[in-house]
């Protein structure tokens, strides 16, 4: 067994450079979403295939896909210790509304603690805390309590289509006891935070085709039928007046949250008042649930985009020709994307007026996913963080969507260890994204007392 | 009594110089909805007011506004004459989505006896038929039957916010015995067409705020009102499934449309089944008046635009922070806009939800109008237009909206004669706007004859 004590020293002896090298990796524009990044994207998986090799990792490759490639780097030092597979992903989100940002989103800048850049929390900076968790224990003991793996996927942002392919193809290298993901938020300032449940979605799109062409709205209106009209008269039938989603079936498997779980969520540090007040809103969705329990255990129908017409200044009597929806529903445990994306698709094709033509894409969708808290390598887990923060873990759930979390846990049969450090205001996928420079070194150390807490847990067995 | 024997032959003379002209004045792209053009608007109404004193007035001027200029000219060589009031725009719609265009929007270019250009029938061309029919009778004998006054505005599109502040200033310059404006379509080819009633209309501009900033949509959805879905609702609430307009007190003030009128309807040539062929959509709104009634007596609700979130390629799992829509509603005689922008604003803040803040904008409105077709004046026209193309005139109504049309009826008592050489395929307000040849010029000779027949009928009195 090593030993941890030199673990803070190093940590401390490394944070300048630890920094820069984080610079360098969100310096580079990995958008996976925009087809004139694909070079970019190439070159962040470059970048931290050379950086977990100077970790530790004896072994690195990249997996080529049909799309973005994986990152893979291994160090299997304690053949006798369990293996931890480290998943998360290089790619990040769209910059835009790039106007809105207060430093250029690829050129990060500390400001009062925080990291700003496109990718700082979500998830570079979060994937990066493992990567040094390992070079930690490499500098202060030569070796690391278990094996480690990692599996960094440059396609979370667009759904992680080719992943599960790369997955199938290397089982072998990525067989494990234990995944840890780094890719959400803490609860609160100070508050430790693992997270045991997941939100999955369906992201599809809905173009309508009316005339063939932009009309004069005098001339054609009230005779030829407005595809914009008929676009917001299909999305409002998606919910009714008190909020409840009117898909059809799409309530069917919503499994209900355990009464004990729901009953500790009402003891965090939660407040309606401060919340709304966060976002500047006067009011919340109304719902018989809680906020929390609407955040992490309902499901939603959201809309993401909508382009129809003329949206310049000024004025346009135009009947348009084509209208555009983005829409997404985030799923909780057990329902499926696949068949919820059926039923919307069918509840469309039923409600969709003739006068106009629809095409309906399905973009991306992900499973929902929970674990139960008692579980010993999320125990093990909790003890690492409270060591990392000086602080008591809670357990929460997240509404975002990881979509390899369940996939990963049908094929070895491990439950995933959410481990993150992000802040819930650090506006992940939006402008001034940021990461908390604290976090980011107590992540480091939490990280490898987990490699620790789960090599004992596991000899203790 | 001048005699208008020699016009057809000074048409046929001048045709290349008058086509030549024509292009020039196409070329200058005077948007007036686009502050970025105020110096090509501007432009166009300088090059307007040379072509109009050399086309024979002896008085020019341009007057100023609080935006574009209007445009005046005017030849009073018979004193003992009615005088005719020319009102028409040469500003033009936006060109926009210019990659829709065959040939650019500002270069004018004849295919198969179609003049392409933005503009070319809306409304450069067809008010330019009026100065060359001044001229045709300054060629062909050095005189007019009747005085000719123009009055041409800059903000046609705009809704002419300005016009009728410019006329109220120059009463003694416009008072006139009859107005006639070719801003209008005939019913088909070949089919001279007076045109007795046009829509009003009121443009609005919601804007919805939700939360201050973009948030993830995994993060907050199901708690934060997502105004997308909030501007879908309400724009869904306008209508109900019957396609009835649903904001309270809209038909209040809508006039039925004389049987025999209606009647006359039933005998043009107009097939449901070529309309949505020719616009390739499979029905109509479904309705319990014909089409015809549908675009030229009843009221409308469009939309006209929408914008929120994330709209490029791919997927972004956005909640977006705002969204937008415009509206129009096209109105019918006895509705005022002020009075439906007022019910429609109401409506709107009767069902805007908590949890959004929204802001209307009042674009512009206009008044409906309409006329008795027995009216002398018309009957003139009528006569004129039969002469100039050799077929029978029908009397019509038209769907879009004209709005000084009201104001001069009430300002002079005299009702327009809305002669439009137009054709319903010609694409104003779209891409590949068109004019054809073949009517401008036989709209110069029937606005020729209109001044010879109206003193006819005057000395006639």
């Amino acid at each position: 067994m090593t030993d941890s004590a030199a673990i803070p020293s190093v940590i401390e002896d490394r944070r300048e450079a630890w920094l820069a090298e984080l610079f360098d990796f969100l310096r580079i524009p990995s958008i996976s979403t925009d087809f004139d990044r694909v070079d970019e994207v190439r070159a962040a998986a470059d970048w931290l295939e050379a950086q977990l090799a100077s970790a530790g990792c004896t072994e690195t490759a990249i997996w080529e896909t049909a799309g973005h490639p994986v990152v893979y780097g291994a160090w299997r030092g304690a053949p006798d210790a369990p293996t931890v597979l480290v998943y998360g992903h290089y790619d990040v989100q769209p910059e835009d509304p790039v106007e809105l940002w207060s430093s250029p989103p690829f050129e990060p800048e500390i400001r009062d603690g925080k990291l700003f850049a496109r990718g700082s929390v979500d998830d570079k900076g979060q994937l990066y805390v493992h990567a040094k968790a390992l070079e930690a224990w490499m500098r202060a003991t030569g070796s690391c309590p278990v094996n480690v793996v990692f599996l960094i996927e440059g396609e979370e942002e667009v759904g992680s289509p080719n992943v599960a392919g790369s997955v199938q193809e290397h089982l072998d290298e990525l067989r494990c006891d234990a995944v840890v993901v780094s890719d959400t938020t803490m609860f609160a300032p100070g508050l430790p935070t693992l997270t045991n449940g997941l939100r999955g979605m369906a992201y599809l799109q809905i173009d309508l085709q009316g005339p063939n062409r932009d009309l004069h709205s005098g001339m054609f209106g009230g005779a030829v039928v407005n595809p914009a009209e008929t676009l917001a008269r299909m999305l409002a039938a998606c919910r009714d007046e008190n909020g409840r989603i009117t898909i059809p079936g799409f309530y069917d498997d919503v499994r209900e949250v355990p009464a004990h779980e729901r009953e500790d969520w009402t003891h965090l540090p939660f407040s309606d008042d401060e919340y709304r007040a966060s976002l500047d809103v006067d009011a919340l969705i109304p719902s018989e649930h809680s906020t929390l329990e609407c955040l992490w255990a309902q499901p939603t129908f959201d809309v993401n985009g909508l382009l129809s017409g003329f949206t310049g200044d000024g004025s346009k009597t135009v009947l348009p020709a084509t209208a555009m929806a983005k829409v997404s529903m985030r799923l909780v445990a057990d329902q499926d994307p696949e068949r919820i994306a059926d039923a919307f698709e069918a509840y469309m094709h039923e409600i969709v007026p003739a006068g106009v033509k629809m095409t309906i894409t399905r973009m991306h969708g992900g499973k929902p996913w929970s674990a139960s808290r008692d579980h010993p390598i999320l125990q093990a887990a909790s003890r690492a963080l409270e060591r990392g923060f000086g602080a008591e873990t809670v357990f929460i759930r997240e509404g975002g969507s990881i979509p390899l979390v369940a996939t990963l846990e049908e094929l070895f049969g491990v439950p995933t260890v959410m481990m993150g450090f992000g802040l819930p205001d650090e506006n992940a996928h939006a402008p001034d994204e940021n990461l908390d420079v604290g976090n980011f070194f107590d992540g480091i150390a939490s990280a490898a007392y987990f490699f620790e807490e789960l090599a004992k847990s596991k000899s203790g067995e």
